[in-house]
């Protein structure tokens, strides 16, 4: 298989497997789950995928990471929104 | 930065934010919160991941995807095996 067909299906999966998350915790308005130096650590480590995607040109690893960024950024705005309430 | 490095520090990220999700799993034995169908999707993907690295020879995303596979193969375990009680 072509490498960045395999790389995008990859990425798709990977994505798709975490929208389920994002939806409970906005719908749900609950945060308690939710550790926030993990998140943090992850949206580093995403951060640095991004990177490494970018140094290595290989498109896959910029859009999946970059797609992990977003969901795990507006995770982050969910816990600073619902922490308190 | 070395992209090898940066793979590296990225990988050690990404999968130390995984971890703290299986210790609760396995400490609470409650896997309520889990989506089956999601976890196999996530498994698909990130198995698709370690074969692009296998394809590309990049060291990183083989490692990084590998420990992801063997972690969340681990949560697929505990969902079978706590699911009924």
């Amino acid at each position: 298989m072509d490498e960045n067909i395999l790389g995008i299906i990859a990425g798709v999966l990977t994505s798709i497997s975490m929208i389920p998350q994002l939806i409970k915790v906005i719908r749900e308005k609950n945060v308690e789950d939710i550790s926030l130096v993990m998140l943090l650590v992850l949206i580093s480590g995403l951060s640095l995928w991004v990177w490494y995607g970018f140094k290595k040109d290989e498109l896959p690893i910029i859009l999946s990471n970059a797609f992990a960024v977003l969901v795990n950024i507006s995770l982050l705005i969910c816990y600073m929104f619902y922490r308190k309430s």
